[in-house]
């Protein structure tokens, strides 16, 4: 029975320890806090994330996406809400199409506990990663006592996220490109309660989101009715909000309408106390030292969340490397070499395209060019199901490789940029037609068309032509 | 008085320190390897050197330049070697400017014991940093016994090179970006022996090229007669030279002149059985935390050494850092404020230019086009010294910024593709004229011009034309 060590117990790591346990090799998942299940309260990550086709597909391959699928919430649209109070969605795809708000704690807990299940897995809570040698295919480990315990395995997966100590292993030891970039912007998470009786303070199934161009504060739905509000902006506009009295005139000129759902005192009170946190952004290659060592998840790709991907694409980590390791046998080698040389083109896609969605997210669905360029996009995959993908539904209902989804968008773009040219020209032509010889531009259309031109044709474009 | 401790006494701290020392700060230099003033032997750095204007101009500042030109060659021009044997001189600008082929040990020698003279300073070799307090101000060192040790300054600076321990704290435990690439091609040292007679192996005032496109050996004359080779190509080719007989066809193929100069049993013999050293790129951002630390030199930006401004640039670090201590009057916040703010900009642009000069040297050397622009240049240089600065000549022998030599060589390349648009349309209108009108064209030229033209114009162009 091969073995193998998985450094962090977070989301990837946990998933990641259901395929490898269910493929028959021995598992032992190192996890440097204390076992999650066993915790009133979590800290530090936020606290609900957008479930889309990636992950659901691995979650379906270890047997868990109905079980996730029944607690989690479909989001059909963005709401836009406007600074005057208007709503307006903007829907992800097509009517049945939705992303998943789900419940981050909820399902690592059963992750961990499907893990669990299969005997060859061990885990081992607040163990940090000390040290990695990958010639031996050791790791060492501090426990909470102090005490330092050293494994052995025949393979050894960092899933420790975006600070991941095996990566920093990994750096140390080998000759490895790396590069990490904290954007200006931070964010904050708040809290909406529900409204009276016990509802949703606001429409249930949408992704909502407040754009203001320069930042915007979004909120996505809890099964306890509850929504998680995350404010992000420029940590400088941040700095300005330390009073109470900033955090309300802020809120009124800029979210008006979410101030009575939020409660005025406990959005000045959080906001003009809290501390807004970074935001990181990882690429780095190669993914995998000899046959010994492969980092997955954030560890190898940490990105902003404004395409909802990360949790997405490193669950996705795993299900391309199940199936390296079903191609080449389980021979470990072949498949790492393979997982890096593969993997690593689409995760920096994927890491490009969540930096682009964030002025997306915030700026552009204030934009009516963007709006009707939605509209066509939809129009032409209704026409071309197999050929027009737009861009969000690749990302996000589909497992076109991420690198892929970005080709077609610019090739999408190509042909609309060459269709309007066209079209341009053709007006143009008509129109001088139309100007110079008007009575061929009668004989030639047919009598309905004619008929039917002459109906709607507005009477100064009459006086004009002809 | 206030306090430093300088992290590194390699060229770059060592020159900080006499900066800081003759400045009248207290200084604590920290190195992590013995004093290289005792070793016998000093491994794992390049031998030589190339010094100009900005370094020269670093050494001025602290009284060092007239010791250290003392003992260094003069280079005047880049020798190309071709595959056929011919040399062809390339000059590196004007004829009196020159870089300069300098010792590294001999240079951070004088460099340590300068700093020494000064009563304030104190050196503690074998002292490796451990980890730094950015609020406090204090850094731990192990000692060689095990021991650790913990020092209080004002200010901490890291000038411990391209694997910065200093960065590394910095990184740990601030927003920080940074991005490390390693090229596809390494470097391995090969040592040229003096010819019989003791005399230099090759015409001494020059750089040495063999430029073969996908990679390159390039030769630096030593104060002893010999010349320090490197060859700098592919991991992959150098992989393809692991016994005698392929590096021997290798060399007799590629670099057939420098067999008998080099001695043919020891280039195969070092070839076959050395390893290849990578070459790192670094970038980050920003140099500094608070008001208590700062990174100077390869710590801040390790470049690949196609410029021969890694030294230059470092030693620039500590003149932009005195300056800018002079402007603040000693305020060691505003100074790292603004050191930070001015100076990335410049290394990043070094560390850009560095890759690009890889391409110039190993295959532009060899092309018409790029010699023919490197006269053009140089003329213009002569009709226009203060505006026309060719970019070589700008990096190399002025204190022009980095950013500004790319931003000049940009401008220059816009003006020349101009001045060929202007010049190729007069062309064709003169031509057209010519064709149309030869009248008015014999006419309109002045009599000798016509003289001239007559005597120089090939038959075929006048039975074209008239």
């Amino acid at each position: 029975m091969k073995s193998v060590i998985i450094v962090g117990g977070g989301l990837v790591g946990a998933l990641h320890a259901c395929f490898m346990a269910q493929r028959g090799f021995k598992v032992d998942l190192y996890e440097m806090r204390p076992d999650i299940r066993t915790l009133e309260v979590v800290r530090g990550r936020s606290i609900n994330l957008s479930l889309s086709a990636r992950g659901r597909e691995a979650l379906r391959r270890v047997g868990l996406e109905d079980i996730v699928v029944q607690t989690g919430i479909p989001m059909y649209a963005r709401m836009i809400h406007d600074v005057d109070g208007t709503r307006r969605p903007i829907p992800y795809g097509k009517k049945d199409q939705y992303i998943m708000s789900v419940d981050r704690r909820h399902l690592n807990e059963v992750l961990l506990t499907e893990a669990e299940k299969v005997p060859n897995v061990t885990m081992h809570f607040e163990h940090k990663v000390m040290e990695c040698d990958f010639d031996k295919g050791t790791v060492s480990f501090r426990k909470n006592d102090g005490s330092v315990v050293t494994a052995t395995a025949d393979l050894i997966v960092g899933c420790d996220g975006a600070f991941s100590g095996v990566r920093q292993q990994i750096m140390k030891k080998t000759l490895f490109d790396y590069e990490q970039v904290f954007i200006p912007h931070g964010y904050m998470e708040l809290n909406m309660p529900p409204a009276a009786g016990d509802h949703f303070a606001m429409e249930v199934n949408y992704l909502h989101i407040w754009a203001r161009n320069e930042f915007m504060m979004i909120a996505l739905p809890n099964q306890d009715k509850t929504y998680t509000c995350t404010l992000f902006m420029p940590f400088d506009i941040f700095r300005t909000l330390t009073t109470k009295e900033a955090v309300r005139k802020f809120f009124q000129d800029t979210f008006p309408d979410s101030i009575p759902l939020l409660g005025e005192e406990y959005v000045t009170e959080t906001v003009s106390t809290s501390k807004a946190l970074p935001l990181i952004s990882v690429k780095c290659s190669p993914y995998h030292v000899k046959d010994k060592a492969v980092i997955l998840g954030d560890a190898a790709h940490a990105m902003v969340p404004f395409y909802g991907q990360g949790m997405n694409c490193g669950f996705e980590d795993c299900i391309v490397f199940d199936d390296l390791l079903n191609k080449h046998n389980n021979d470990i080698g072949a498949t790492l070499a393979e997982y890096t040389e593969t993997r690593s083109v689409d995760a920096k896609a994927i890491v490009d395209l969540a930096l682009y969605n964030y002025i997306e997210m915030r700026e552009s669905v204030n934009s009516r060019m963007f709006l009707l360029r939605k509209k066509l996009d939809n129009f032409l995959y209704w026409l071309f199901p197999n050929t027009w993908v737009p861009l969000y539904t690749s990302v996000s209902f589909s497992r076109i490789r991420y690198h892929q989804c970005i080709k077609n968008k610019q090739w999408q773009d190509r042909v609309l940029r060459r269709a309007m040219y066209v079209g341009v020209s053709g007006l143009l032509a008509v129109g001088y037609c139309a100007l110079t010889r008007p009575q061929y531009f009668r004989l030639s259309l047919p009598v309905q068309l004619e008929d039917f031109v002459n109906r709607v044709r507005p009477s100064w474009l009459e006086r004009i032509c002809f």
